[in-house]
């Protein structure tokens, strides 16, 4: 196994986003989703749990009196909001928007200690209780997410003041963790400051971010366990003591490089692995780079959902075991599948291969933004791939599946994790080397080769047309351009300049190595034809069933189209689909098909009489990420396969 | 709606039992299960909880110092030995286990307090706080549970020491509950006294316990509601307060009479639903007639599994709604399925249908005898009927499927409650009214007619022969026999003295008048070939599945038979079954037929590729009552169905 080197991402200040698909959702972040957190993170919101996030900073400020309230986490939100308007700064102006933000990172400044820590429920509540309680109390993961927005706003601003007062807070946690006598040997109960303290390495090249980062995962799970000794020294409870998966819930039950296997909280679970990729990228830890590789194998090979979703239960917001992936008791939370785009773009810093960029865009084009409404007003937190109204509100199992995307959260999680995602999709589409650019995403842009004096102009109609132009501007340069063959693509063409070409495709990859011209133009043509996809039939959920994806988006039948009783719902095996213009999004697709729907009788509940086929009916599949903008009802995504 | 009237029920000491079937499972009862229990309740088992349960009554009767221990409900372990072991005595003699059972009566007896009042936990914690948590502390439960034993131990042995004891603790309860002044305008958290007390009125005229009976039932989930103000009277805790059910877990978030819809607590609606029968049998009340009736279409047309098990899922061992029969994540207590018979009896008391009789002898010979191993010494709380041991061990959602039975329970109420039903089976046999006998169950035995001097005598070879003989001996007399024409037999022959016979079928019952002649012989010959059974189509768990009956039995496949995968076989729609010697118990039947199993693959986890049809391979159905007696292993009842 072995990590390919010099690979980095190439980010938002040289790649401009100019997408049919993603601007408009970006313009959504910007003009709804940001403006409308700082009224939350403000208590400015009627009708909504206070979220005291600002407040708590100003107490922690000495500007005023009051409680500490809120999650133990709730400085996190302030953080994804900064991070998220840093992304946008970065590909929009916004002087207003630039001000507000500033002021709040002078509160925050003003709030850290003098020794850099900063986390506000302990400096109201008390410091010298601080790191007391590393399994539960989120410190170490409030500090990752306000190194991310210290980095973000820099990268978006060039403005140092939040970058400099991650640097001291990270400075901080160096001086109190790692291997050294007289600090603490623990780690974090909800892991993301792996990820950040790399990225934090690769803007300062300070090393000591990098050791402690590669420290916390080394630490992770080692005996005797830190987080069992903690509980025993400062009587802090187990909320998991009754579970099966015990501290794993935290991957932290045995040590990471023994760990194959992926449980326990999920999102905790995605940070950690991308956390540890981003170790491995820099460290060339081979050993690591297996474990790894390994999770990888495990979640998107038998734990994740056909929508890139992944947490298959509620208890515990975690996965539970192989091929067990239930569509409607689901967890999936938004955050999860925006941890496995994290994860996917950093295996594709050591790795081309296109798996990996297949499932960070089954992710983001499905998982991810089936999180928001199309108008950014309303969340999910649970995205389920089957759903009966019905069930949620009567069966305790379920009750955890909203039946509609709610406006916002006690637990403000997802919501602002979706801005900061969407804001930075930009970061996701291409990584550069010495004289070589691999696009993973088909997203519309511009992008500024760092390596030559060439741009790249990419022009998608993707996720409904087929094609994709790519034309090359300025002095002309050799170079390699590593184009992803999608999976869902079962044949790409290739022209060049207006000629068919056949390049050489290695790791997914189709690699053009040629001294390329002003206005050189590479045409993509993608299969968009509508695929009927079947799950390993260890996934008992699926059995018998297919999931239709068309291109990168998966489809679901919804109860506004397709009236009442989808479970009873068939697909013969050879209907046909037509594509048709979609109803939920302008310039969106639908597919529409002949189906038969069993038919409701007065038999008792069991009966010796095989049903029928059932009545013929007509069948339209939306777009998975479109599902409930219409109201509450019925949906589904894996559809019973008739005969 | 009409009440047929007149009907009783043929008890034990009208009916001995004598049959292939179940006079072993009625011997397992007295020889292994009566003295384990015993040693349970005097805590003289190794490894297991201790019971504490006689030593509360110690305790209770002054004889000994200490505390209450155990559950609230811990009484009640010991009524229900002495009820069975008053309906083994009906049918055995046994000494030494009377003088047992004397020294634990008389032990009740000098608990009991001079006001009639007799539950260990109040006596012991304090007189003054009883009555004080109607909604979960179980004292009326207890007391149900003491009446039927009472007149089980006085119908068994004719001794009327425990039955005195329990008139004087109803009329404890009398003088506590009703509408008058000063009286408790309450009822019981966990139901069943409603219908001890119409027993206890059958056996002593005493129409106080008829009306109490009633007064429980009707005001039941009056507002405003008892058990929210003792909550707030009495500082009570509401455990189901983040509920989706709320005061329906009881059964009293609206008047009974308005209920229409099984919720909550599947053992605690049973207990209610056959009090409420029992109300209306005595009763006539038509109005009340018309709430089970719709209660009974509920459960028995909407939420019962094939095999009788109710109650789907873990959460508040509940109901949940219409057509959720999820058969992993079931809950399926063994005593729901039992409070299922207990209740399907009392319907038929009031109406000849042999819908009652078919899902009584459904329950009886799958959901509740599926709780015992064959040797009678390990016991099931839950009832699964699709397993797969993994799952159990690492999905939270499905820990509560034990993947074995288990010797003995912390909450000891199925074991208990199995050896009473097993112990007087011969109870639900025949029911009759003036010169009638009705026939609901074919078990073998004898039967004195009350109503004449004639014995009828029953040779059963079910459920594994197709044959049962009924001869009439004694003294000629004219009666109508009612035979039960099962739902499961699609032709049911039917000859007198060897002639065929097509007597009018009403209500599901063949009706023969005539006058009887000493030697006469019914021959009934059931139609016992394999049926495949289909769910309605709104039970999303069996869409696409059948499951397989042979006569009253539900099948299953077993990993021990079928080897691991069972989730990924299928049976072609076309297979045909051949009945061999069964494997697992002697004298059973085991069902073989040929299937195909979907083959592994290196695939992908998703894939454009339709599964083929599989390997064929051989399939071996054992009956479902018998699974799990050859250590843990995947099962399965619902098989998928293919072409």
């Amino acid at each position: 196994m072995k990590i390919e080197n010099g690979w980095k991402v190439l980010l938002m200040d040289h790649f401009r986003v100019a997408d049919d698909f993603w601007s408009s959702r970006m313009e959504l972040v910007k003009n709804k989703m940001i403006p409308y957190q700082w009224l939350a993170l403000n208590d400015q919101l009627l009708n909504t749990v206070p979220s005291h996030c600002i407040a708590n900073f100003r107490i922690a400020a000495g500007l005023e009196e009051g409680k500490f309230e809120g999650y133990v986490f709730q400085d996190s939100d302030v953080a994804k909001w900064l991070e998220a308007v840093g992304y946008v700064l970065s590909w929009a102006k916004d002087e207003e928007l630039e001000k507000t933000a500033d002021e709040a990172i002078d509160l925050i400044g003003m709030a850290q200690q003098a020794d850099g820590y900063l986390d506000t429920y302990y400096i109201i509540n008390g410091l010298e209780k601080r790191w007391t309680n590393l399994q539960d109390h989120h410190e170490l993961y409030c500090a990752g997410h306000m190194i991310e927005a210290g980095i973000a706003y820099y990268k978006g601003t060039g403005k140092r003041k939040l970058l400099d007062i991650v640097i001291r807070l990270a400075d901080c946690i160096v001086d109190t963790f790692g291997p050294e006598e007289g600090k603490l040997h623990a780690y974090p109960g909800h892991e993301i400051i792996e990820m950040a303290l790399v990225r934090l390495y690769e803007v300062t090249e300070n090393e000591n971010y990098l050791s402690l980062a590669k420290y916390f995962i080394d630490e992770r799970g080692q005996q005797p366990l830190y987080f069992a000794e903690e509980q025993k020294r400062n009587n802090n409870e187990f909320f998991w003591k009754d579970s099966l998966f015990q501290f794993q819930y935290y991957q932290a039950g045995k040590p990471v490089r023994e760990q194959r296997h992926a449980e326990g909280h999920a999102v905790r679970a995605m940070y950690l692995y991308s956390g540890i990729a981003s170790v491995v990228k820099e460290t060339q830890d081979t050993e690591l780079l297996e474990t790894i590789k390994a999770l990888w194998e495990d979640v998107t090979n038998t734990q994740m959902y056909i929508t890139g979703a992944v947490g298959s239960s509620e208890y515990g917001e975690s996965f539970t075991f192989s091929y067990d992936l239930p569509n409607d008791e689901i967890y999936g939370e938004t955050c999860a599948a925006i941890g496995l785009v994290f994860w996917a773009r950093r295996m594709l810093e050591m790795e081309l291969n296109s798996s990996y960029g297949d499932v960070m865009e089954r992710a983001l084009y499905n998982g991810c933004i089936s999180g928001m409404s199309k108008d950014g007003t309303r969340f999910f937190y649970v995205n389920p791939l089957e759903i009966d109204p019905v069930a949620c509100r009567k069966d305790q199992r379920k009750k955890h599946v909203a039946v509609e995307r709610q406006r916002w959260f006690g637990c403000a999680c997802c919501p602002p994790n979706l801005a900061r995602m969407i804001a930075s999709v930009g970061n996701y589409v291409c990584t550069y080397r010495e004289q070589e650019i691999a696009v993973h995403l088909y997203i519309g842009g511009e992008a500024n080769l760092p390596f030559c004096g060439m741009r790249m102009r990419v022009e998608s109609s993707l996720p409904w047309g087929d094609t994709v132009a790519i034309q090359m501007e300025g002095e002309a340069s050799e170079f390699t351009l590593d184009l992803r063959m999608p999976g869902w693509s079962s044949t790409t063409g290739i022209s060049i300049n207006g000629k068919e070409e056949k390049p050489m495709v290695h790791g997914g990859y189709a690699k053009i190595c040629r001294k390329w011209e002003d206005g050189d133009k590479v045409i993509l043509t993608f299969d968009m034809g509508v695929k009927r996809n079947y799950a390993d039939p260890r996934v008992k959920a699926d059995v018998g069933k297919t999931a239709i994806t068309r291109g990168p988006l998966v489809y679901c039948l919804e109860e506004a189209d397709n009236g009442k009783g989808i479970g009873r719902m068939q697909l013969p095996a050879d209907s046909a689909f037509t594509v048709e213009p979609g109803i939920v999004e302008e310039g969106s697709k639908d597919l529409v098909t002949s189906g038969r729907q069993i038919a409701l009788s007065e038999a008792p509940l069991y009966t010796f009489r095989r049903p029928d086929k059932g009545q013929d009916t007509r069948l339209r599949l939306i777009p998975y990420y479109l599902w409930n903008n219409r109201g509450i009802g019925e949906m589904e995504v894996w559809i019973r396969e008739g005969v």
